[in-house]
């Protein structure tokens, strides 16, 4: 049959950036990124979406940027720094996608411009998002200022909003022009965020990095006690295996695998139970014991590794038991797994470890291994308690 | 500065395909693409949304689709067909893009199922707006009814929906699966329709291909009478070109020029002058008209080489002038000038003519040669009356 073909590669590039005080006077990475990428004869515009989160942390950091850029030539600041409200909020309200694109419309942000994000993964999300829908794609800066995201999400390429309730259910793929990982950023978090972030990090050194986990395991009391020069390493580590997974895979996952995604399926499930009171760390932690456990019990994992993979995470201070794990299975995370199964396109992938350090895919799980896994969660949170 | 560099290639690839009575049961094209496309274990659903106006002149397209997939086992189709209004209209209803959503979440359709859009350039574009962001990405197949968008936006790689009037504000680049150009649509075509597309046909061999345009000068008295051989070769060698543009070039135009743009300029500003009562390809043609005599004002084109033009245009039946040209200055399309500099990031960039066949790059425009030009498709629009 008459047809024509047509193939093109589109290529991507961005830098993740480490730094301190990233809007210090001295401080000239980012202004000396803006100048990289002028071209001559054209005005860069740049808009900041702030997390509200952030700012009760920071009051300083409004006054701190408007400084920042009064003395910059390559790039004019958009006086006006919205700030919005942070958490899974900012992703449950489609009135606040509308503020960043009535934004893009009032200040004439075009796509030679750029809108920077600073904030936690829900707010970068949120501002990708609006900014990849905007004049089809406008330059998009994160600035994460948070584990989970200056590891993970931050400095990866998807974006997206819930909708009706439907967790991402709006996104697109749209890699950020670059990424600046502030650790200042990082003394600011509360426990909760602090230890949550590092679960995204356990999780890609348990299926592809034994010395990554030995080094967490080794580092876990120091992680515990906010240990700076720690937790760099273990965030530099883990966006870099991050960024290798995207580029060697698939990144735009227009295949059908999604192999980092140990410990996932029931984490997903666990959030939306507990509406979210887990952060998603959180949920990741005990989907990682949950799916550890059942390594084991397929006769994968030895009883030493997965004792030390339990340990690490109870001396990072998670709870690996939620009563939500014993919901019934119409809505427990059984069900999870088949809206999983459903999500995969019918087929199911899951992520098991052969050993530490070595993720194998399945495509089925058994629901008295998952029964039994549950129990011994739940047996080992009383011994704790 | 410590930093991690991020770099991929993301491929696309697709056919575009052309047939005749492409849901004719004998006609298997669309149910083996499906079949080729299939991932064993993963269920194939496929959402059609139909233009309204396509509906009125083939009333039995639904029932037709609904028979062509009663006995395909590749592909599973949601019973409920959208129909949704066609033309401009379709891109200012945010309501249209959540009716859209809205079915994606209700019939369960997943980023391995499939949303089909048959229609005119406008339903095409807001489907392809609605599947990008849906899932991060549903698959989605173009079935473009119209000529314009069988030999240019439907085989691109964009799509888009207005936002408060302001014309493509929101959209993505996402290409598209596959392509069907379905010739049996034209044949209900009315004349204006039928004639806008042969003008971006015309915008092509001008700036890049002079065999193809003394082709259309010897077949535009045919393509005036509805010749159906003349118009497949036309949308095959535009759609052709088109693509190769696409592929050859910026895909996702992340620099900064948009060399295909001849005849543009105004032709954006008249379609909002006239409240899109002139249709996108007739602006065009007028616009080609205008940049035409600029050309020759500037001494490129010979005298002979825009009365080629001209006449060919003029034989295909488009009317070259229309008062808003000589609209005040304020408003006019002096006005769109600016408006299309501002858009390109302050650094114009117009594609003129040097010769029929190529095209020629300047970066600024002059007031009195443009009214110069004008005044010309004026007195010669009197000529003709």
């Amino acid at each position: 049959m008459d047809h024509l073909q047509q193939s093109f590669a589109v290529r991507f590039t961005y830098n993740v950036f480490f730094t301190e005080h990233l809007f210090a006077p001295a401080n000239s990475l980012l202004t000396d990124f803006l100048q990289s990428r002028r071209q001559e004869g054209t005005t860069q515009k740049i808009l900041f979406v702030l997390d509200s989160g952030v700012v009760a942390h920071h009051p300083e950091l409004p006054t701190q940027i408007t400084s920042y850029f009064a003395s910059v030539r390559t790039a004019s600041l958009v006086p006006d720094l919205l700030i919005l409200p942070g958490g899974e909020a900012a992703k449950n309200d489609p009135d606040l996608v509308e503020q960043i694109v009535d934004a893009v419309d009032r200040y004439g942000i075009d796509r030679h411009s750029y809108i920077a994000a600073v904030g936690g993964g829900s707010v970068l999300d949120l501002v990708g998002y609006a900014a990849a829908i905007s004049h089809r794609g406008i330059r998009h800066i994160r600035i994460p200022t948070t584990v989970l995201s200056q590891n993970d999400s931050g400095v990866g390429v998807k974006n997206g909003v819930n909708y009706r309730g439907k967790k991402n259910f709006l996104g697109t793929f749209a890699p950020p022009v670059a990424v600046f990982n502030d650790l200042t950023f990082l003394t600011s978090l509360d426990d909760r965020d602090w230890r949550a972030g590092i679960s995204e990090a356990i999780k890609v050194a348990l299926i592809k990095d034994k010395p990554f986990f030995d080094w967490i395991e080794a580092n876990a009391a120091a992680l515990a006690h906010r240990d700076m020069v720690a937790m760099q390493y273990l965030v530099h580590r883990c966006a870099e295996m991050h960024l290798q997974h995207i580029a060697g895979g698939d990144p735009f996952e227009m295949g059908s695998s999604r192999p980092l995604d140990f410990g996932h399926w029931s984490a997903h499930k666990l959030e939306q139970l507990t509406n979210f009171d887990l952060r998603h760390g959180e949920a990741v932690a005990i989907g990682i014991a949950l799916d550890s456990l059942y390594s084991h019990d397929l006769g994968w994992l030895t009883e030493t590794e997965v004792n030390r993979i339990l340990t690490t995470l109870h001396t990072l201070g998670f709870s690996l038991y939620h009563p939500m794990l014993d919901a019934d299975n119409s809505v427990g995370i059984l069900k999870g797994l088949a809206e999983f199964r459903e999500h995969l396109g019918g087929r199911l992938t899951i992520m098991l470890l052969e050993t530490i350090g070595k993720g194998v895919e399945v495509n089925e799980m058994d629901a008295d291994r998952i029964r039994r896994a549950i129990n011994t969660l739940r047996e080992q949170e009383l011994i704790n308690l």
